[in-house]
């Protein structure tokens, strides 16, 4: 096992510009409403947790808004920002001298002032002092504090506590909506972070293709992953727990958890899904292939995968900005109902077949979503935006426009999922559509995902995912061909040439 | 990379033995103070976790407690046992039908009996009819609870809380320090378990000292560990944060978290300091290994690991129920500073050293812990114990006698760390005790830690850890040889003849 990649210097610049961003936005919004600008944002930083009532420490990991303005990797930090001079300030938490014995050395301040790229450091008691001593204004500093809406989790983000609050005005409706909105659009710097999570793990996918063969365990190809992303990537973050599914298990959209722990033995004619991404520096990747375990098609195979290949490419060669994310997914909906038709699963009019639902019977989830900091990354949905109603649709994570630099998944599936399949099928309202002697064959089969992460241009977009995504270059990697694929000039379509 | 391990079974018979040995003890505390014997046990299981703000799962890992009565790995259970009857009852969370699409086949009550062996399983809305329907006595049922401090943390365990609770009495006090005397001692079946964690985790330690080189960072080789045990060992979790120290950094007791993330350089010359662990089904195993990078030892490296190795090797051969663990701590503290003054870096009387507490200067962790489904396994100080109040002392998890049946780690240390060394070199009361010129040299040395987990016979102990220990055995082993060392008859020391 070896790797052509080495994990890249992460520049700290990203997050000052970051937090530059931040500030346009918030003082533009300011002076539209005539407020003044004399005021402070103010984040808290996540904590250490122990395990339940033990003192076993879980490995820390920043919270999402905190790492996306400053940063930081350590606990225990708040950070604010003037909004009036622009500048940053970090509070880091003061060390009891033991500290130094049993964790490491104590830092001095002067040490994250040049690390994080900030103003200024001071000690997390010196909050409520350090922001009455900048505060240019009249009565109690304003401090802008972080509270609103997770979409996907539906929970609400903590704003900052600190001792001596009270002596400040809050505001916690302005930055939320703000800050998130600056996540929605990657600047270069971080697009560059979250092309090299692609970049290392799109090699452990083709290294974990090259590894699989039946009879090994489902974890035992996770573990590959989890290593080559590691080793040679220096991710020590996954951005979501992997989903390593193969046979039946390709049909449960989010195996692998500790309740379905990737725990089957691979056998002779599974289809395998796995759904793995690295995290660098804060930033993701999410990434899922579906391949034969033995390394060849069937043609029932290769039917379903090239259904939802199909609709894999038909959306990212219409992605653009100013599309419409709904569109995309009943356009992938489509493409799959219409491969299926042709494949004979499916009877009758593919029109008549979308606006009865019968997309989401094949495909539960929803087409992608945004990724950043997040593997969900925040801003699905503007404040006040309906969620749509209908099967398939109420599950996507977005139903915005495309706009010039957002990164989204395209993670188109068909999946053959009894608790959807059956009742559909049962269901006056659709089993005409349905091929019941053929679909048949179908029970047991699990799923197909293929996905990939896009970036969107001001003209078209670019997928940052290097897999391969043909069924010819999958059974040629697995069959032992170097990756990328060597054309040669008679079967060049143009990717690369030797 | 290769093993000749594989995943053991698990018999969930283990946690059926664990569940008839509370019942016992707590019976017979019942009897004694004629109480009756007409009540429940409960205890809630863990909780499936997100973080901060978003849907991000955290990779869920059941409450100690709970998995050495039940051996669940589902989140949102909750275990009763029926105080008079002996019979388990298993209360499942009530999935709703998205679950199926989502994340897996929903189980029947029935999978969950027989997979975890108990009497009964309801679900967790039925916890107060069923509990209500089973108790015979008069009045309210009785329910014993767990809450009690937890002496390493600090912090108290979270006795269950359900709907309904109001509807009962319950007892808070008694459970607590019963149920943590059985986790105390080691069954057999738990005894497996802990052997396998370390046999899994010696390999995987051996993988890296021969992969060790100057030239890769010290997270390479955490990533091999990981790798090894996940991939051949089924260990899915490790018992703790890996610690991967080299150089300086191997004087920080609890290096490798996210503010100090094992993310250094190995340098030639360079002692490193690797302490690793991996969890079997709950069951963990605590292993140091401490070794030159360049895989060859110096004059001076190999003067301070022969310290601690005597140390080690002291303390097991005494280990036997009845010796008290403060001795055993003081035992190794002894033959350390006898080693330095030997070496030349320490000058004057031994036991006057002792009682200075210079032992705790070089060595200011405990000598070891007790090891179980917690690496740092509750029991570690009766109700009402005190703690030690002298320097170094004060940092052992237990000052109890040793008890046939308990596994604790031994793991004597000597480092060179300037925040405790400085000062004790500079106190007038200890400042003669060092040979300043001397002790200049090992300034950034870092340290050294040799950790074995060790199991209490009826006569004595058995070390579970089995990697290379001597000098000439690990440099044999960097250098290429295999391990175990297979020894000619002629150095034959009774380990193993070919």
């Amino acid at each position: 096992m070896a790797s052509s990649l080495s994990p890249p210097e992460v520049p700290m610049e990203l997050h000052r510009l970051n937090r530059d961003k931040l500030l346009k936005s918030l003082r533009d919004h300011l002076s539209a409403s005539s407020r003044p600008h004399h005021s402070f944002v103010l984040l808290q930083g996540g904590e250490e947790k122990t395990r339940y009532c033990t003192d076993h420490t879980e490995l820390f990991r920043q919270e999402s808004y905190f790492a996306y303005l400053f940063g930081v990797r350590e606990p225990g930090f708040y950070g604010a920002i003037d909004v009036a001079s622009g500048n940053s300030i970090l509070f880091a938490p003061r060390l009891p001298s033991e500290y130094a014995v049993w964790l490491g050395e104590i830092k001095p301040l002067s040490y994250f002032k040049e690390r994080y790229m900030v103003s200024t450091v001071y000690y997390t008691d010196e909050i409520t002092k350090v922001l009455h001593d900048l505060y240019k204004g009249h009565g109690k500093p304003l401090l802008y504090l972080l509270r609103g809406l997770n979409t996907d989790s539906n929970n609400f983000s903590k704003p900052a506590e600190f001792e001596g609050i009270e002596k400040f005005e809050v505001d916690m409706d302005t930055l939320h909506p703000i800050l998130t909105e600056c996540r929605v659009l990657k600047s270069k710097l971080e697009l560059a972070l979250i092309q090299f999570a692609n970049d290392i793990s799109s090699e452990a996918h083709v290294q974990v293709m090259k590894n699989a063969r039946v009879g090994i365990k489902e974890y035992q190809l996770e573990s590959m992953f989890l290593h080559h992303t590691y080793m040679f990537g220096g991710c020590r973050h996954c951005s979501y727990t992997c989903i390593c599914a193969t046979g039946e298990n390709s049909a449960v959209l989010h195996y692998g958890h500790a309740a379905a722990p990737n725990d089957r033995t691979l056998e002779d004619g599974d289809m395998s899904l796995f759904d793995m991404g690295a995290e660098y520096h804060f930033y993701g990747s999410d990434i899922t292939c579906s391949f034969p375990v033995n390394g060849k098609f069937t043609h029932d195979q290769a039917l379903v995968y090239n259904a939802v290949l199909d609709a894999h490419n038909a959306v990212i060669s219409e992605m653009k900005p100013g599309v419409c994310w709904v569109d995309m997914h009943i356009l992938a909906e489509r493409i799959v109902l219409e491969s299926l038709k042709k494949g004979g699963l499916l009877l009758g009019d593919v029109d008549a077949m979308v606006s009865k639902r019968l997309g989401a019977v094949f495909m539960p989830h929803g087409l992608g979503h945004l990724l950043g900091i997040d593997t969900h990354d925040p801003g699905g949905y503007l404040k006040g935006a309906e969620r749509p109603k209908e099967a398939g649709l109420r599950s996507l994570r977005t139903s915005r426009e495309l706009l010039e630099g957002m990164v989204i998944t395209v993670e188109p599936g068909c999946y053959f999922i009894d608790a959807v399949l059956v009742p559909a099928m049962e269901n006056s309202a659709t089993s005409s559509f349905f091929n019941h002697e053929q679909i048949r064959r179908f029970r047991g089969f699990g799923g197909v995902r293929i996905e990939s992460d896009v970036y969107v241009t001001s003209s078209g977009c670019v997928n940052l995912t290097k897999v391969p995504r043909e069924i010819k270059d999958i059974e040629a990697v697995m069959g032992g061909a170097p990756w990328p694929i060597k054309r040669t000039t008679s079967d060049n379509n143009g990717e690369l040439v030797h």
